[in-house]
């Protein structure tokens, strides 16, 4: 498990410090300005442009801007060859520098100067006429012996301040990115304001590489991207699609106990149900239509039209309302090939999705629902930290909004007031909403402490106009429904994507592929071991026969590799005691390497049902 | 439950007679020739055009042949009018006409001959004319006194043969299906040759109608087909969708017991991974690709070449081997409009899709295994009538098949074997197999007798050559597997289709979306009903609670119609008798109207349990 780590929260910097007498405390610090962060990364940019250049005197810099969580800094290096072993060398450097690095002087000069001064850097030079001709001001800085051209904004005090500093790696970069032009090195690095932010961005970037769900993905036999079937598009292999069918499987029973119910739509259908919905040519996802019978047909972006059929299928009561339509349904986005990336960025889009028909004094009860209901399954994949951001409208600009003005208060007030309730975090930003309706978004942070939007609960005055959706109320009368568009986790294939990280592919047992792994000693142990297998298998329980002829050491570090929870070892004492007592022994081992000592397999039985009637 | 149905085989008619004293046997007899079959039913057509000019002496007959199970006749009735009710009055005169009708006289004319005698009947001419043109024979027939033109072959005794006809419909048709041409007058009819045959088939057709899953599937809020999502692409209600997902879910489950995997695969896919199957350009069901990237994709009309990426991708050894990668996948074809209906023809077919990878000495155990899978299934459906149809080579052209005469031998006769063990009922079609394999289709008969291909058990050498698909023996060599392309039910909306007119929507238990409907006498019964729901879907069974405010013999007979397995009636008593014992007591009556009285609900709760297991 990870370390307990720093977080930030309104402008604060919260560290857990542990005494070595025991107990901790929080050591929490103000944090910094934004703006200030990005002059202290730029400022590194700097520093590492001039010791590059005084250990290779012939390279030429060029931009070093400040990017998130870091910088870089380009490079013409002319026939020097660099790599990344050359990384801590361009470090010591930039320290020894550091020593004696002055602070930034800005001082304006003209093109001429500019000129004259950068004569030996064509790149400086280029920027210099460019922003001249723009009529921006130039600006040069000399902090220690170094003469930099660039827009300013620097830190105060280098030698104290940009200390927390790490490079990280080395890649090449089109001068302007433009690829008629030269190819330039670039260096990126990362900088904190303190040693613990910059450890704990360390320590991210090094578990997320460890974790990369494409890595794991592949290590576990979870998924496949196949050349053949296309980039975007992944298969998923029978391990992860079990996983896929349980989540798919725990959202549809949750739903279902809390009122929801399923249907089942096709993939495709006519594009004029998406003139219908008004998504038609402004939806930029859309594939390309195909044609049949000399009308359009077209692979469903979104499942919204589908599912409205389904509540159009007949005259619906007040009292039918609400009505929670829900489907795992795959839609398809035209993402480019260069965009797409293993789980998270696909093509083929699986949404737990919910369409919510309801009445406008429905709204607040439901959202209420909806929310409690997505706390409880973030509760359950051990997402513990998760905040709300509520999208609502701008009141300077009434007429943006599709419906009145007091429905969007009503409405809007009620979602502040449950996200409040409902979240220890919560946020709200004005004029975010959409023209038809505020939403509310709810974050998780994962185990590394990264966020990921997950849920949207987008609420929809317009899409019952466009439908004709209504209701008949308690007087007869035709009436005019909202919608709620709900997805808990969002796209199944990014949630799995963000589990596998998430949990480093050390699944809870509930989730887990294969949950036992039977391990003979021997040959000859092999037959009481597929007993077992049967044993457990006739339960519901997935377990796993190894049949390899490899030693007890070796398939026991494999299984391990696996991350399979329990590891049951069969030999000559487990095979005895059954001679003796007619009664199924095992031996158990966690995938920590604990040795739970030989059980009954009632009890070993018992011990996995609890644990996954708990969904640990 | 259907009355026990005549039936045939091996060219016998079975009937089953139950006499007054009660206890059964079978009356058999020889079935007709087929093609004497056709001579009947053709001249039914000419005692139907007789009857019909008697009666409207200006109608002019036009073609009238034999179709399955039974014949029509066309006519321009210019401007009279006739409309069904007219059918029994032309029944009646066919069957007086009928009483003297003399044998058929085949006599051969000239064309000029012909056109003198059809005078009045310009169809005739026209068809005489042709047919002198083509050189074909021109025959005129007069029995009784009606004098008609035909291709001839009539049945010999008209009038003790021609008993068994009924008139069934009536439809526009365009003269020689021009829609250029006029427009006819289409009567239908049905002929058997035995009056128990003749009833069994009224009886098929009354009861097809009211099982007409269409019809069954919007009263009973299965699935709807939108209009604006398209023809042939049916989105599943709730209540279907819950069906859908059992038969998934049960196919799932004994497949997985079974050692077959599941995967998950996209719908689209390049289009050149169908280049690398062979299928471009041949497959004509394939929709047009779509342009995305400067590259093509399409929807998949098939899953094979998705499977095999999951088999490619790593190395196998023969120990992996059968290897059997299953998903109900739903592929797209781009049937016709004019030609999809219900559930049956559909445009989004989710096929209960396995690809079996196999080596050579495999085939026949693994065979065996399959159709013993198949068999259990359908007993599981309550299709207890089935038969196997083998396709295999013709060894008079083995230069058609690809791939050894050794091992098409071997196979073939291996799946006969098979066949004929497993199957009391298995033909052979000598030929019928396609060029990179033999396969074995099973066919089942629905309560109503009706004959359906279910099940495909398909080998190919063909793919595994296409896809370069290997795997290591026992001597670390790349061997080339075999493939078995396996659909159990096949199209799973087909197969709901089927079911529902198999059932006529009276599902059984285990697969009836609502399983106990709570129906309280009045509002005071509410609460105490609404408690009895949540003890039953608690403990998984689908309960709804009736809450509309009608009287209890309306909700009563409301639920019948809704074919809901069970009611509970909750009154006065069952809750007086709660407060006395402390334990919930409950009414029960079954669809079928039989009242089980007051029981406990855990006895209740026991009994649909015990049911459920069975699958009853």
């Amino acid at each position: 498990m990870p370390q307990p780590l720093p977080f930030h929260k309104e402008g604060l910097l919260y560290l857990k410090i542990t005494p070595p007498n025991g107990g901790f405390f929080y050591y929490i610090m103000k944090t910094m300005d934004q703006n200030y962060l990005q002059n202290l990364r730029h400022s590194c940019a700097h520093l590492l442009a001039k010791a590059v250049i005084e250990l290779w005197p012939d390279a030429k810099n060029a931009i070093g801007p400040a990017i998130t969580n870091g910088f870089y800094q380009d490079f013409d290096l002319g026939d020097i060859k660099i790599s990344e072993s050359d990384l801590p060398k361009i470090e010591g450097k930039m320290r020894a520098i550091l020593k004696n690095w002055k602070p930034f002087e800005e001082k304006e000069v003209n093109l001429k100067e500019a000129e004259k001064l950068f004569v030996w850097n064509p790149y400086k030079v280029e920027l210099a006429k460019e922003f001249a001709k723009a009529g921006k001001k130039l600006t040069v800085n000399n902090p220690g012996d170094f003469l930099d051209l660039c827009k300013g904004n620097h830190c105060k005090d280098p030698k104290n301040e940009l200390k927390n500093f790490k490079l990280l790696s080395i890649a090449g970069a089109y001068w302007r990115g433009d690829e008629k032009n030269k190819m330039l090195t670039r260096i990126y690095g990362t900088y904190f304001p303190t040693k613990e932010e910059l450890d704990k961005h360390l320590w991210q970037l090094e578990e997320s590489k460890k974790r990369d769900h494409r890595k794991l993905g592949k290590e576990l036999e979870l998924f496949l991207i196949s050349e053949q079937v296309g980039p975007g598009l992944p298969i998923f292999l029978p391990k992860g699609t079990i996983i896929k069918d349980l989540i798919e499987g725990y959202l549809t029973k949750v739903k279902k106990e809390n009122g929801y119910v399923f249907v089942w739509s096709p993939h495709i259908a006519r594009s004029k149900i998406y003139h219908t919905s008004k998504h038609w040519g402004k939806y930029e996802a859309m594939f390309n239509p195909m044609k049949l019978d000399k009308e359009e047909y077209v692979l469903k972006p979104m499942n919204c039209p589908h599912h409205f059929q389904v509540y159009l299928n007949k005259p619906r009561s007040y009292k039918d309302l609400p009505f929670r339509i829900s489907e795992n349904g795959t839609v398809y986005r035209n993402e480019k090939s260069g965009e797409v990336s293993g789980l998270v960025r696909v093509r083929a889009v699986t949404i737990d999705d919910t369409h919510t028909v309801l009445r406008l004094d429905q709204i607040s009860d439901e959202l209420e629902k909806v929310l409690i209901l997505i706390k409880g399954i973030f509760d359950r994949f051990g997402f513990s930290d998760y905040k709300a951001r509520v999208s609502v409208s701008d009141s300077k600009t009434p007429e943006k909004y599709l419906g009145s003005r007091e429905a969007w208060e009503k409405a809007e007030a009620s979602i502040k007031a449950i996200a409040e309730k409902l979240f220890k975090d919560a946020s709200v930003g004005i004029g975010e909403a959409a023209f038809y309706g505020p939403k509310i978004d709810v974050l998780v942070k994962d185990s590394l402490g990264r966020e990921w939007q997950l849920s949207t609960v987008q609420l929809d005055y317009n899409q019952p106009e466009n439908f004709n959706m209504t209701y008949v109320d308690e007087k007869g009368k035709d009436v005019r429904p909202a919608i709620l568009h709900i997805a808990m986790v969002g796209s199944i294939e990014r949630f799995i994507g963000i589990l596998i990280e998430h949990y480093a592919g050390v699944f809870p047992l509930w989730l887990s592929p294969i949950q036992v792994e039977i391990i003979p000693i021997s040959d000859k142990h092999l037959k009481y071991s597929q007993e077992i297998k049967n044993l457990l298998a006739n339960d519901g329980f997935r377990a796993e026969l190894n049949k390899e002829n490899k030693t007890i050491g070796y398939k026991i570090r494999q299984s391990a590799l696996k991350k399979v929870p329990f590891m049951i070892i069969i030999g000559d004492k487990e095979i005895e005691s059954y001679k003796v007592n007619k009664v199924y022994k095992v031996s158990v081992r966690t995938r920590e390497g604990k040795d739970l000592g030989m059980m009954d397999i009632i009890k070993f039985k018992a011990l996995l049902k609890a644990k996954i009637e708990k969904y640990l």
